[in-house]
């Protein structure tokens, strides 16, 4: 039998639907010893927070996160609320006793992510962020190929996480769905929104990052600001680029931007090791290609492999091979994850302390920017 | 509020998984005036229904259909039995005044289908077949931007349902999994497996077709069978093509096989008019492809289109552009649809009737590559 | 040193373009013991041909086909001329002891091929069929490949050849470079023109065709005529499809079409075999699919061989990987193996037999789709 | 009639073979005052030089370029020989009144680049760069829709040179085809090499470059050099990527190696503007990738665009649509272009002024690599 799980969500936007998918389907596919209860959903606008909850059939709401955080019948928070939220909650659920989810990225800065690691290793609670991509079925088979040594010593690292949304000059920055546009509620902009998951699934498959060398831009200065209904300067970044040295000694090449057009969420990577390479883009998340040069010549090519057979990572839960499943299922298969690690007594990566160093390349992407020069993690 | 649907299954296997989901997470995306709820579901193996049963939290079992189809807390009956149950429990169930939603194909033949037909529409109940395939989002902008005349005149229909999964001669035939290879159960191999998708996509998509000329193979003539444990003939068609004129005067060739190496679940269609043309495929069903030839020249090329944006069908009630769906969500728009349809009193397409014309497509073909000529519809 | 080879060629369009070109080229890139010669050109209209002969270099021109065959110093004779004379004016060239090199197809039907075949080979002159394809380097190593034994016992092969040229009624038929719209001229439409190309490729990979059935369509049945300057009925086919058997047991399915909006001259192929499979197109020409079923299933997909390696079929020749050809090194290719088999006193395939088992495909690929019935080659 | 324009050519290595056959070739293509003759190829081994003009039917040999200078027989000096002999000999060769047509990179710096662009613009004499991919039709068309103002105002400028030869630690360094890996001969590795031609594009395609901020690695620090035969220091860069800023206010991501395995000659470059987008690659040189955003939502999409159409960049003069041609026709084209400018009396692009911009951002790119700062061009 499934124990329950009690999840209090804070927070009802674009990830508030995405984990609470997650929670409801997980136990329909994977075989668990916990079975996740919406118990209650948190926000500041009381009809908003209960439209959600009926939507998702939470069974109870809260307005203010810290009611959450004292009910005895929450196990675990779930932080989808704006970047600048989640260290004073994450502490304060961590010192409640509380797991704790917290959404990409951890912190605004490195300073509140080590106040964060702390409070949850010194609560001993339960902790986890969710990237959720290194959860795409075909990025967890790159990292099973690299830890086989696949490719041998690695050379090159690039990423990139085009999208093509802000480039109207009339679009306004801040407040609800937009609260990723100000800086003040986001920290940085594509920085820490998309170039974060691009680290994180770099740090994970290839190792630490050593130094940088980067370059942002914001391309509209001055946007109307939703909360004041004035134009206010952009304190965001647009786009943000990097080289840097892993290391293993290889090379990477980060780049993201919200201004290419023709790209909606074309989160790439390309690994070049000795005897091959790996290629992956989100745009064709169920496929991975694959290119190993000790074939012969003649049939030498990349692979285009299809990720669908059940002895691909998670792929024996859903359906048969041919048949591809999307994005949502990389947030089903990290509670899946967490709860079997929960289970088992085991930290689940990535967790917060992981997390953190992710967020230490982040500042020094921005550092390095800022200063025109190299810069240190 | 929402009203509950209560629905009782029969069968749980592959498609009992496909459908069970459909009904379980269509509330969470679509707003409708129903709400399916797992009632019943049954199968003569009275453990494994169970554990089905527990799996998907349906609240009881039946392990006689006739019992299920006799219960009052049950509203809609749901075939996912092979093929040689569906005329005679669609009968019943109509003849006890349920809604009928009948896994594909109709029938095992085209008088099985006129009677299956005739139940419904005399007791007047809703009925729908699960061609699923309709409901792929680029499937159904496919079929909006054709009724939309941006094709013209139509010349060319040509479709493929391409798989490798029975080259294996020791590959047995028949009982649970491999109910499909059995000619008793199935009524034919890939004809009326995976030719019936493509057909009832083409007739929606294109209109009835008028004759055709066709080729079966068995390519594995002998197999032991599951239930006899003896070896038998093999009466499937391993492979199937043919030729055809659609009403409109345009040309179709359709091939299906389970001998293509390289193929999991290769569908894909393309169709080509005065105007333009469009192509789709089933291992990237997210995206589809579009030519329109009044473009200019320089700049004229097949349109890749990332069908991911709010404004495509469907795609308002999930994710955001870029991030894709997959296989199962199919279901869950058939089933919102099938309940909107209830809701406002119009029959739910496809029709148990218009299933029933793809029924005479299939039967056509097959007799035509008995007699080796061609054979009108 | 290399020995010169005289070539006198008839017809000066498409083809007499790219075949001058190959005559020319070949020295280049290939070590040779013979070394073609422009001798001369030879059509109707003198302008147009002192025109082409100036442009390519050719040394002389002749108006009359009758006075180039006549000429002691043409060693080969080179049939660029529409179908209808290439039987009158290659039995004249074998009986004057000419090499002849006839462009595709052979002839307007069997008989005339029959003919054709006695002549040469009672003459003894060397002869070759411009079946360029298979000397497209993907091509030659799909053969290759196949001849290896790398796809085991074959299933299926198919076989596209998609234009869309003359979707507009208002394109004449007759004439100078619309002759292949003429019946007369060109013997048949999409059959003999495109057709050909797909069984000739098909024949060299997978042996005979054993019996087919077809259907062509006429969509535009009425256009006037260049030469006529009237409305005359169209007697060519614009589009044909045939299902066959080969003598191998394995399935084949082929189309031809001019019009299908978004492709020019999309001629592909794919054939599937117990362990693998092979697919090529001439639109990406460099490029060779390969799958081979007995990789490890995590990292087993279609190989996309770009080739142009120097180990791979003809690529020594020219640059450095990675660089690719195009479509008029086919001929090049063709001119060179032809010379070196001259040299080595042996055949050059195709020769006419073996293309004259092509021709009759065709014909009873025709006959079927007339008659409505399977036809037997 | 045409005019015969001598040309006298110095090396004969693989760009030896490209510039010749383009001579050899051009007059069949294109009309044009002048026809290119190869009167004379020079190198330093007499066997290896004659052997090479016997192959390309060059009339003469020299073994000593201040002979073929000399002669006034030579209208053209085109330079094939390493990096490091380009100044001297353009610089002689234009005091002695020829043209000269140079193999890119111009020169070994900046300022053998300056000395070389004072003495031709003294001498008066026409001259130009092999910066070949320019004359790509796809790259052209590029041009032309950018030129158009179809992107609008530029973003993102991305361009890398991916391959993979040289991961072998046992590939020896220098002499004969080996000379790029010799930093004496070649001047530097990849950024001479490969990024010159990314860069090169992207000046003509986006502007100047103002500043960089780059990285370069040497994997394999010691290689066996062919000449001396020992174990020696490799002075090349192995790797290099840098970040840009254009002075249209655009960002530039460049990156080239040669070891990513799966790669033997990936040019590509992707230009995102604030209408649409832009994307090529020369494994598929043919085609060009363009996004409109502009077009209707539910079909926009990339364009794929098969470059073959006689309205398409040169296409006019090959073959016919869906055909496409290859790498060597790049440099058919430049000798076009060059020809056509000189009987106009223009100066042909990209002429050693205007190749010296790239070189200036190449040494920049070396010096912020070497200095670990952002460099200004």
């Amino acid at each position: 039998m499934t124990k329950p799980l009690n999840i209090g969500m804070i927070g009802y936007g674009f990830m508030g639907r995405t984990h609470s998918n997650a929670y409801k389907r997980v136990n329909d596919f994977f075989d668990l010893a916990y079975r996740p209860i919406l118990k209650a959903v948190c926000g500041r606008d009381e009809q908003k927070v209960r439209d959600f909850a009926d939507n998702w059939q939470y069974e109870s709401v809260e307005t203010e996160w810290q009611q959450l955080i004292a009910r005895d019948d929450i196990d675990a928070i779930d932080i989808c609320s704006p970047n600048n939220t989640h260290a004073e909650i994450a502490i304060a659920a961590a010192e409640a006793g509380k797991m704790v989810l917290c959404e990409k990225p951890l912190s605004m800065n490195v300073e509140e992510g080590v106040r964060m690691v702390e409070a949850v290793e010194k609560a001993g609670v339960a902790n986890t962020v969710w990237y959720n991509y290194r959860r795409v079925p075909a990025v967890t088979l790159a990292k099973q190929l690299i830890d086989e040594g696949r490719l041998g010593r690695i050379f090159h690292y690039r990423a990139q996480f085009l999208q093509d949304w802000t480039i109207d000059a009339n679009l306004p920055q801040g407040g609800a769905a937009l609260w990723r546009l100000d800086v003040n509620a986001a920290g940085s902009g594509v920085t820490g929104d998309l170039l974060a998951h691009c680290i994180d699934t770099a740090i994970w498959l290839n190792g630490r990052i050593r130094d940088v060398t980067a370059m942002t831009e914001t391309f509209v200065t001055e946007r109307m600001h939703n909360l004041t209904g004035k134009v206010e300067k952009v304190g965001i970044d647009d786009a943000c680029a990097f080289l840097c040295h892993f290391e293993n000694g290889s090379l990477g090449l980060f780049e993201s931007t919200r201004y290419a057009r023709g790209h909606k969420a074309l989160y790439t990577f390309e690994i070049n090791g000795e005897h091959g390479s790996i290629r992956w883009d989100l745009h064709d998340l169920h496929r991975l290609e694959y290119f190993d040069h000790r074939e012969e010549s003649i049939i030498r090519g990349w692979h285009d492999v299809h990720v669908t057979d059940g002895d691909m990572p998670y792929m024996d839960k859903w359906w048969v091979p041919g048949l591809q499943i999307g994005y949502e299922h990389t947030f089903v298969h990290q509670v899946a994850d967490f709860l079997e690690d929960l289970a088992n007594g085991q930290p689940s990566s990535p967790t917060f302390r992981e997390a953190l160093e992710t967020q230490r390349v982040c500042e020094s992407v921005l550092q390095s920017a800022a200063k025109r020069s190299w810069s240190t993690v």
